[in-house]
């Protein structure tokens, strides 16, 4: 990460918490590693996020239909997904530093090593060649080369000893590349050994019957298990879906980068019943209409793209990520998955049940394919927040940071500010409020200069502040101030409502999807 | 339970099941218990009753916001909310028949059995004198006057040994009322013990670093921990509420009465931060104002009913809960605390850090004191879902099942109805369909006699339903059917949206509060 993306990166932090949209987990007791709290700014806009994704499955598609299972499931769902055996994170401790590592990216942070020689070879030359033809350099220049050779076998050694769960091997990866731990210096490792990524609890009271069960660290299987429930009392005909927001926990071994990688987060996952053959067609359908919900939040279609999965697990038929643009660089917002019948199946398997679809056309039972569609809406609230920070230098030299939120997202969708706290318009103003504040979040101040007052909304992302001064008690007209521009044009308070709801709601935004 | 009333429950909790409102947790392994999946209609009418409740709050209240604060707490604010010292329930062990019980549900069962005894009693007397006056009869009858001194006995000793955590005293009582095992019939007991309700799990992957943390057993601890935080970043001025609606964990020993008790459950609460002196006026304005919210779904105001709390935390200045008529009997809804200045003032002394307000007016720092307003979540939905099924006899002889749930909280407000599955109605049906979608929930269906159709919307409880008929084609009205009234009226297309949004909107039901 370039120096001045972490910055911007440290910066969007800070601003998250001292306007209320992210806090560090019982902050008073010095924090809880990996886990934030929602303030009053960021609880409103990810719950905006929310109705926009539930909205979008269950509204406008009328054969998705939208559950909520617990997070507590009977253990043997996570024997059949795969999660208990192969749940796991290689994980390496240097015996000097007393300090535990995930073994593979120590091995990644090696490769991004060799990765920034590369680049800093392409920079000497550049500099040194007029017409310097990068894609030539690196494809002939010794060095580079070499390097470029190393990386490709580290990957491969990697990517084998990973698939097969050799741990020996994990180790010996590390030992060939001599690599050393960045804090105590030293080469002094353990083995590598697999580490179970899921927590666990007790349930139950008596002693001889207590059951280990688990938070789950996906609520997909929430689906799957539920599946011919919803099909059968919800008289579902395949193609449909089931979409679900919620909750899931993973005590990941190194968590980092704010709330990208949290050990609880929470998801809004589809899973897309389909005759089997027809998964090809369908994955398609999804990739483009998911990467059409998020491209229609206006926050440019430039910093959204497609990332294959080149390793698939070896029951997917295709699998790809929506990748976005974040402060650290473009990393997975949202996985979409041809998942075959594998989770289905497997349920078959260990609960001795039929998940079964009859299927009436054809007249056969079987067993559906899935498309999986699954963003992370924490990662999705990480992106909204860091793409719509900016820091501004306006014309008269003053400096603004503003949040250019998409307005249906912003946790409040109008600022009323009486101009003065005085001569009757606070009470104008809170007559527009009571006419206003059922159908859009409202924002009331009175205190302070307006100028103070519109960069405070600025800051918290309100689209349009409304004020209301000395004309407005002769002909009922307000200025409204738009956030982005900066501009302020006087309406009639009949013509606010229309205005305000025509720009700031969600079910207008699903309209141009 | 009466059996009628036992009969009804055992109707309703089919109905949830068979009609997609509340599944079985992991039901293709057999459940796992008191844990419970709201399916394709109950998560709806969940999310329903949340809007309609933090809109309530936060919308309507420009000094309340909202917060999400996470389920993983440091585990430091469990000592100092008290949970791990004394959140336990008494439990005690049968060791014949293995059976494990809660000892105070053991004693209350006890008391229950002599209140049956007065009542038959008085059934007898009551037959035997026909100007029967039952109060005269219970205070001077010589068997009933004794039963219940044993009753005022048993429940002081209880409340007693409860109060001071006396467990040796608890056991005294079961032997002493020579309380059997209904399994095994014997009075082979165990001790009395405590047994603590959080579930703990283990955060962090170092063996000597690992934290034992637990799932929160509440969600008020989240808003006091970050009380701060939130006044600082929001600039709230006292009194001030912050809200938020959560998950919230409970290892209850004996977990029983469907959703009403689970061991994974939703509060939605909202604490308000007081100056030091107000709490009473506040804690009956928050009376009123809560009450009012259930009444205006229009239940019937008589299924609600205050009850005050007679035996108060040491701490508490008040406490009452909000009552409703549930199917076995009246039970706590919501309840109301007066929690002075005990959590914020417990959470100083163990977290050291100052959790003060200024309070510009005064010129003085003053811990705030706490009106605390908590729903249960689940129990709100078991109030809606079991208040609303009636099984009804029509005028034809016919039955039916429907759910009278109010408008606003219905899973879908239409349902669109093409009479046949040709002449072009269902492309007519999508075209209407198209245009209300996105502001209503509607549910397309073209199969089978319109009559059934109609049944199957009763059942989920869909307030209108819209017909397309030939007349459709060709002077643009469509008939809405009322749920309730199962009467029809004609009405044009074009008028269909607002007269829907009027009668279904959540915003429309709060302007009435």
């Amino acid at each position: 990460m370039a120096n001045q993306e972490d910055n911007l990166f440290k910066n969007v932090i800070a601003h998250a918490k001292e306007y209320g949209f992210i806090f560090p987990s019982s902050e008073i007791y010095d924090g809880l590693s990996a886990v934030y709290d929602y303030g009053q700014n960021g609880a409103e806009l990810k719950n905006n996020i929310k109705e926009y994704w539930w909205k979008f499955m269950t509204l406008l598609h009328d054969n998705i239909v939208g559950i909520d299972a617990a997070i507590f499931m009977h253990p043997t769902t996570w024997k059949a997904s795969g999660h208990v055996d192969a749940f796991n994170d290689p994980m390496i401790d240097n015996k000097d530093s007393k300090k535990r590592y995930r073994a593979d990216q120590l091995i990644e942070g090696y490769i991004e090593k060799l990765e920034e020689k590369i680049e800093k070879e392409v920079e000497k030359a550049a500099k040194r060649f007029e017409n310097f033809d990068r894609d030539m350099f690196i494809a002939t220049n010794g060095r580079v080369v070499e390097y470029k050779k190393k990386i490709d076998e580290v990957n491969e050694r990697m990517k084998n000893a990973m698939g097969s769960g050799d741990m020996v091997e994990m180790k010996k990866i590390i030992d060939d590349l001599e690599i050393a731990d960045p804090i105590s210096g030293t080469r002094n490792w353990t083995e590598v050994r697999q580490f179970n990524l899921m927590f666990s609890t007790e349930i139950g009271s008596l002693a001889d019957d207590a059951n280990k069960i688990y938070l789950r660290p996906e609520t997909a299987q929430g689906i799957f298990v539920n599946f011919l429930n919803v099909q059968k009392t919800g008289r579902m005909k395949i193609p449909f879906g089931i979409a679900q927001i919620g909750k899931a926990f993973r005590n990941e071994i190194v968590a980092r980068q704010f709330i990208f990688r949290m050990r609880e987060f929470e998801q809004m996952e589809m899973q897309f019943f389909v005759k089997p053959g027809e998964e090809g067609k369908w994955y398609e359908y999804w990739k483009e209409k998911r990467m059409r919900w998020h491209q229609t939040l206006g926050l440019g279609a430039a910093n959204y793209r497609f990332h294959d999965h080149l390793n698939l697990a070896h029951y997917a038929k295709a699998a790809c990520d929506i990748q976005f643009n974040f402060p650290m660089g473009f990393r997975e917002l949202e996985g979409i998955h041809s998942r075959s019948d594998f989770d289905l199946k497997s349920h078959e398997k260990f609960s001795g049940k039929k998940l079964q679809y009859f299927d009436s056309e054809d007249n056969q039972s079987y067993v559906p394919y899935v498309v999986e569609t699954s963003v992370g809406l924490d990662r999705m609230f990480l992106s909204v927040l860091a793409n719509s920070y900016k820091e501004e230098k306006l014309e008269d030299g003053s400096d603004r940071v503003v949040l250019r939120i998409p307005a249906p997202l912003a946790p409040h969708k109008v600022a009323i500010l009486p101009l003065m706290k005085k001569d009757g318009l606070p009470e104008k103003a809170a007559e527009i409020m009571n006419d206003l504040k059922y159908d859009l979040r409202c924002f009331y101040e009175e205190k302070d200069a307006i100028g103070k007052r519109y960069r405070r909304q600025d800051a918290i992302g309100t689209p349009y502040c409304i004020t209301i001064d000395h004309q407005t008690l002769e002909d009922n007209t307000v200025t409204i101030r738009d956030r982005d521009t900066m501009k302020q044009e006087r309406v009639h308070v009949k013509d606010l409502r229309s205005k305000l709801i025509d720009a700031c709601s969600i079910n207008n935004l699903l309209r141009k999807i």
